[in-house]
Order: C-alpha cells, then structure tokens, then sequence
C-alpha cells in the first residue's frame, strides 16, 4: 500500500516510517519539501544500515502524497490540523484516513478538550469528503519507543471506525508492527474515549514517576 | 483496620472480604442482615478451607458498620446508591470511603452516564459530610478474578482522592492484595476518566471476544 504520513518528520511520523516502510510505499509529507526529502534518507538509511535490503520511504509534499495515496496518516498535533485539512480537502478521495490527532491543554495537568463533535476524529470527518474512510488510532503508542526498531511494543492499540473494511486494514498495519495487538474499539463516535486517554496517561506517567506509557487491556 | 463493605454480598465485595481478611477486620453489610450474616460465614469457609488460620469477616447491618469503620467501601451499583448514602449519612464521621462506582447504561453498548458533577465520586463527596474522605477505585478490577485466591490480579489499580492521606491509605490496601500496582491518578475530578474506562473495557471485550478486561499502563 502508499501510506502518506502527514507530519511524517516528527518523532510519530519517524516510528511509523521505519516501521511499515519494509512492506508499504511510504510517503513522508511535510509542508517544507526538503525537510520531508532530508528525513525520508535519513530513515532510509536507518533501515540500511539495520540491515534491511531495500525500502521506499520518499519524501513528498502533502497535496502529491495525498493525492497517490492508499492510506493517510494524520500525525499532527490538533493545533493547525483542522486548518491543514480543510485546504488539502481537494487532494482527499476515497483514502483510509487515519487520526491519532488528541486535542488537548495543559494547565497544571493536562486536559482532554475535545471540540463540539465530541472528538478530533468525529471533526475531521466532518471537514474531509464522505467517501474517505477515518480511522483514529495509536494516539497512546509511545512515539519514542515506535521509532526505536529493537523494542518491542507489547501494547494494545484501540481502533475506532465507522467503516468495518478501513477498520480492519489499519488492524491489519498494527499487526505488522511487532507485538502490538489491535482491539476492535467500535464506532468512531468511541475515539473520544481513545483520545481522551492520552492526556490522562501523561499525568499518570508524571504523577506515577513513569515515562512513555501505554495501554494493555488483560 | 475495620473496613466496612457496602454490597459486601455481591461477588466484588466478596473479593475484597478474601483478599483483605487476614490482615483486617472485615465488617460485611447488607441491607439484609442475614443475608450478611450467612455470607459472612460462606467467606470465612472459604478462607479456613484454603489454610488461612483466622480471619475476621463479620456480617453487619450497614449503619452498625459505618459506624464503625476505618474504611467503608462502596462496592454498590451507581442505581441506588445515592439515595442509600443519603439513608445512611448520620454515620458517616471522618472514614475513607472508596468509591467503585460507575454510572452507566447499556443501549446498544454500555455507556458511562455521568451525573451534573462529573463523576459518581464527586456526587457523593457532595452527600456525604465534609470530613469523610472519598476516594475513588477499583473500577476495572474484574469481580471474578478478585474473589478467586488463587489468580494473580497483574492489573494497575488508578486512586484519586482530595485527601493525600486517605488516598496513600487505599494505595496500600491495594499492594496487600497480589500483583496489583496503585497509581496515583490525582484529585476527585480525575475519577470520571477510571469510571468511564470501565463501559469502555466492557464494550471491548464484548467486540473483541475477550473477558474480565483490566487494564495495565505499561
């Protein structure tokens, strides 16, 4: 598949770069040309010298990656990802689109603060065309530990959607990256509660004296 | 300590009663005061039977018990709840009440029905004199594995509470039954997103064929 990663020089972005990049087309976008082709080798290079025989990982501005691709990562923060969007709405058809997007606040702790939809996945379909299918997961998957090739991610990773096909390939994506077990977590009116955990999980780490904590369902 | 345990006849109050009997006074209540009465000799069966050598778990009408206690658990459904401890409010003093509550309904899933103040622990701090300690727990603790001695609880158990005391209290009650991890979760106004978790693990499990969810930050 081509997966277009919106944001993909972030350290998110980077994890699922290295992580899919042996099985997928990948499109790393940003909105600067030459940073999105400086990052996509520097992670090839990455892989090469982990010993991986080849990858494709390109580096692309978002209208083009968008346009070719099979499946749209949005590894954004919610600040400018509704704007973003909204102006490259022409480039969206019928992709997988798939929100780890957590609108949130600090004050003395963080707070979830989701929009009027109810979440930043419920927005984002709102703004993009109906034919495209949102998907909101891996908002709780530590972007440190998923651009760090030899852990091993032994996390349960929700996904919520209204399509049950787009739902079962980004299940299908989450299997491929090792130990990481997708439970099915309904509807997309459900990402609130995905979302929200995020937030909450931050305080637990800092409160708790724990970092780059994730969610096992057992 | 004496802890009292309202709805200490339904399965998760008789896991607390196990799990806590040798090294507390367990004060079992129910409306019923045979009903208490007879449970209460069930447990200590059960205890005596798998080698324990004394165990105090007294069935106790509720009043007599709250009075009485250190520690009153609230292991009561959200429906009844309410207009119980507004009953039973004149015994209440200064004791630390744990709070298990979730306020939910099912329609086609389970869904958490907060009430106008947030969270069914902030409802009852608010009924309840202002010296009592409440503090909220133990929501996603699966009733079945709690009351079964012999399996390994490996699930993190969140507390919030206002009072850092009564909060360090309950922590510790927690580490005193096997494998399971306290974690700080903050203030009272934090209980919404531990009683919320629990209609989501149940919907969970339900889509995703799998049973007594708990959770574990990893």
């Amino acid at each position: 598949m081509k997966i277009a990663i919106l944001g993909g020089t972030g350290s998110i972005g980077e994890g699922f770069a290295l992580r899919w990049a042996e099985k997928h087309e990948i499109l790393l976008c940003s909105r600067e040309i030459d940073k999105a082709v400086s990052s996509a080798g520097k992670y090839t290079e990455t892989l090469l010298n982990k010993g991986f025989f080849c990858c494709g990982i390109t580096g692309c501005k978002n209208e083009t990656a968008i346009g070719d691709a099979d499946v749209v990562v949005l590894s954004v923060p919610y600040q400018g990802v509704i704007a973003l969007l909204k102006d490259l709405r022409p480039y969206f058809r019928d992709q997988i689109v798939i929100s780890l997007v957590v609108p949130m606040k600090k004050n003395k702790w963080f707070e979830y603060t989701p929009p009027k939809q109810g979440s930043a996945a419920l927005e984002i379909k709102e703004i993009l065309p109906e034919t495209t299918k949102v998907v909101s997961a891996y908002h709780n998957v530590s972007a440190k530990k998923l651009a760090s090739l030899e852990k091993i991610l032994d996390y349960d990773v929700v996904v919520c959607g209204d399509d049950e096909g787009a739902k079962r390939t980004v299940m299908e994506l989450t299997r491929e990256i090792k130990s990481l077990r997708p439970l099915d977590g309904g509807g997309l009116a459900s990402s609130y509660m995905i979302e929200s955990l995020t937030p909450f999980l931050i305080n637990l780490a800092i409160r708790n004296g724990l970092s780059d904590l994730g969610v096992k369902f057992v």
